[in-house]
């Protein structure tokens, strides 16, 4: 998508060699004509697939989630991350580990939102070492509902979480995959 | 908004006298056609004012405030709630507590987004003891931005928020305001 690539190239800061940010319009402050057109670009590359709901993960994923489902006319659920006194004790937990913030955590849905006749679309923003969409899949499998695809906006191709996903035969999709970061330039695949 | 009301009576559930769950349609699983209604509603409620950007908190606030800013045409800032490797060291920062969750934790906001020329709406899902908001003005006044109005989907009544903000002359707009849930029957002011 090269709109998002532009922009990447434009307003995104590469820390080290592995760590870019996009919080100026992707996952801090948010850019909603950029949203748009992320989600319009998702209905197109599974436009060929049966959507019945979007999957998510709180917290930067929600938006991008709800933009994107306006375009599938289809709800969101977002898994949360942390105990909650207003979540179900009837619940789908599987364990993700986050790149970003250097430590694993517990991702919960609700079991009253996904079902078996369910065909979901998982959505996030970024994908590094892919353990947020294995995750997610761990939930739908255990719902018994269908994995119809996985929509990315920034895919780190530098890391292995693409490979092993589409090795699974996922259907992932990444707007923009990343090849190196190193010395701060930005090349994509 | 009598749609919100109606939903909120038909598949709000009430636990013990003070947390009502609305995880099927608001804040869990989302309808994106009732948010679509909900930002309208805001943009209708805030026309009169001069908006720039609209701020949240995550993680249940990002996809209102996303579909929101789509008719106010403005960007969306969420504050974070967690330390983020990613978040930059220059940042605003203030303690709220949540009523939901029992405990306080404080909340994060980039100095490069939020200026002293922006009129900013503050959106959340829910208005209880006023803590999420105060936190979010003690941003806003931090910037020097103007804090132009505070747009609620459901505010509970019984609870002290509301009149605590509106006595500092917020300009609170709830659109479902509830006077009662004890006996687990909701009722609205």
């Amino acid at each position: 998508m090269q709109l998002l690539k532009q922009r990447i190239l434009q307003d995104g800061k590469v820390i080290g060699n592995d760590i870019l940010k996009v919080d100026s319009f992707l996952n801090h402050q948010i850019d909603i004509k950029l949203y748009n057109e992320i989600g319009k670009e998702f209905k197109k590359l599974f436009s060929d697939k049966k959507i019945t709901k979007i999957l998510t993960i709180e917290a930067s994923g929600i938006g991008i989630a709800c933009i994107t489902a306006q375009y599938f006319d289809v709800p969101v659920v977002f898994a949360k991350k942390s105990e909650s006194r207003n979540l179900d004790s009837d619940i789908y937990e599987s364990e993700a580990f986050s790149f970003t913030k250097g430590k694993s955590y517990s991702i919960r849905v609700s079991k009253r939102y996904i079902q078996p006749d369910d065909s979901i679309l998982v959505i996030d923003d970024f994908l590094a070492n892919g353990k947020a969409v294995l995750a997610l899949k761990e939930i739908i499998d255990k719902a018994g509902a269908a994995l119809a695809g996985v929509g990315i906006v920034i895919e780190k191709g530098f890391q292995d979480g693409g490979r092993i996903l589409r090795d699974m035969g996922l259907d992932i999709k990444s707007l923009a995959v990343i090849k190196s970061m190193s010395g701060g330039q930005i090349t994509f695949l």
